[in-house]
């Protein structure tokens, strides 16, 4: 049964962040509520502005390097400390980085253990303390998915769940408006190639086509005219990485997400950059797609990192040759149910070596 | 506060029907299934393909006639004359007319009164049992909203409520495959006109005109071609309904239903036959969109019932006027807030005397 799952509930458009205050009130029932909110809004103000009542708080998190479990786990305990009563609701206030421990806070403040134990896929037992997501930087799709992807050592992974979905989101593109043009265009090709992933794969329907086929659309409109990006392609870009991330949430990715976890894992680079170096490589299985990529590249005036993998040891490089073949979804969506033969380790080094 | 509520799961493509069962299990909770289905579904041998396990049964309902607040009343009235203990699921199968029955009685099973009681905006008060749509025809775009269309005496009138909303819906484009083809092109008018009326409205944004536009193509595409629907067809206008219901759930209809209920109201024309016959004589108000629909009818050989209010009496006329002037959300939607100024009765009188 292949079940698409939504977000129940959105608040969408330029000043919806206004109204954050009174939907977050709906799911309190006398509760209180916790902003995780990435620590870069102490800079461009918006911590300031989280409509905090009574005895709701929030906790500002480092997004430097991507959410780890231990990460995950000390927030837990943060809350779990500061009061004997769970919130009511976890508001998550940021990037892909920052939903993703928002949803991952959620999941283990009501499960026992460690986030790690979550890694993976229908493990979650426990209805989680429920949640909204509010991005301030478009493109990863977490604000539309069922998965909160987490580093543990030796593993990027995410916790696939019907509770790590979000309550309700907050579409608002005016609060994107402080974002780098630089880290936009990593981020937005994230959604970019989630659109090309689903749409290049097997496992989509026709349902997640008309998504991929509206957000590739808008992807390519903004990134092929290049330059800075105004309100209007802010609110299409926040619109397609919901699609994107629908549209990977009902089919999966391909062979460039499998790539670049083991990009992330090994060296560090964030998810968007890091899917930007292995999709510059990947002419061979998406071809117009990536032709396409090469032409936003400089349109933007964005140079990528070269010779990322040179300095890599030997060690590091097995590290990320098992990460990408524990791809096994991704991979099999892009490749086929054969794709151990068409995609054997000597292939993948090959691939991380020209990076 | 303008909040686009979505069914929370939909399980779609050919042969989703299949998992009905399963899917209608997961809200069980150890209680029992009522499925309500439309009488055709006795000659389609649908009736015969419901997963009925356990206390399960189903309700036929007669949709010759569109639903009114009575039948809905009758409905309510046998399921708790047959058990103490209130179904833990209904799952209506069938077109607009079923499923807004499904919607009302969910609502009434739980809420004491009629169900004209709560014709109108956000007047339930007590959550619904939960509730699965599987529709065997495209258009009316019910599976996606929060309304329940029930004719009370001299009105017409939705029950507009989150708690109107599907808990799930079945898209099998398979089951649509029994719908005769004027019916299916009355129905699928009903979704191309439900975008029309998104998109020429002032209600709509920008996320809502994205579902509007791939809608639009979908109904344009397979209209404007013609001819016997195929399998794909049938699957893209499944699609296309969800999206038509999805846009004017978070905007408005128009001029066109405006008129339609009047029609319905008195003349008892089904909704999609209404909505045609209103729609043939709006030029003034959408242009390009009916001469499109001109030519629809043309190609699928199409001839719309003629001088439809040429008997009605002068009490009757007055009723179908009111029945418009009710309509100040999808008149304010088309024609701004002075629409009382530039559509007064006597325009409406012209519109009608036209038809």
């Amino acid at each position: 049964m292949k079940l698409l799952r939504q977000v129940p509930k959105i608040l969408f458009g330029a000043g919806a962040f206004d109204s954050l205050g009174e939907a977050v009130s709906t799911l309190k029932n006398s509760g209180y509520a916790v902003y995780i909110i990435d620590a870069v809004h102490a800079k461009t103000g918006l911590v300031n502005k989280l409509p905090l009542v009574g005895n709701d708080y929030s906790l500002s998190v480092d997004t430097t390097d991507e959410p780890t479990t231990d990460g995950v786990d000390a927030l837990r305990d943060e809350i779990k400390k500061r009061s004997d009563k769970l919130p009511a609701v976890i508001v998550g206030v940021g990037g892909g980085s920052t939903l993703d421990i928002a949803k991952a806070v959620s999941v283990v403040l009501t499960n026992p253990g460690s986030s790690r134990d979550y890694q993976g896929w229908e493990l979650v037992k426990n209805a989680p303390i429920p949640k909204v997501g509010v991005p301030t930087l478009s493109g990863t799709g977490s604000e539309a998915t069922r998965t909160a992807v987490l580093t543990s050592p030796g593993k990027k992974f995410g916790i696939n769940s019907p509770y790590s979905l979000f309550d309700l989101v907050v579409l608002d593109p005016l609060l994107a408006r402080t974002v780098p043009a630089e880290q936009q265009f990593y981020t937005g090709m994230d959604c970019y190639i989630h659109c090309v992933e689903s749409i290049n794969g097997s496992f989509k329907d026709k349902l997640i086509t008309v998504y991929v086929q509206a957000g590739l659309a808008m992807c390519r409109d903004i990134f092929l005219k290049g330059g800075e990006p105004s309100d209007q392609d802010r609110e299409n870009l926040m619109i397609a990485s919901y699609f994107g991330g629908l549209s990977i949430a009902n089919s999966e990715v391909g062979v460039c997400h499998a790539l670049s976890y083991g990009l992330s894992l090994e060296l560090k680079f964030h998810h968007g950059l890091a899917n930007c170096i292995a999709f510059n490589q990947l002419e061979e299985y998406y071809p117009n797609e990536v032709s396409d990529f090469k032409e936003m590249l400089e349109r933007n005036n964005i140079v990528l990192p070269k010779n990322v993998t040179q300095a890599v040891s030997a060690e590091q490089m097995e590290s990320m040759i098992a990460m990408t073949l524990l791809m096994e979804k991704p991979l099999t969506n892009a490749l086929g149910p054969d794709w151990k033969n068409v995609f054997p380790r000597e292939k993948i080094l090959q691939l991380y070596a020209r990076m």
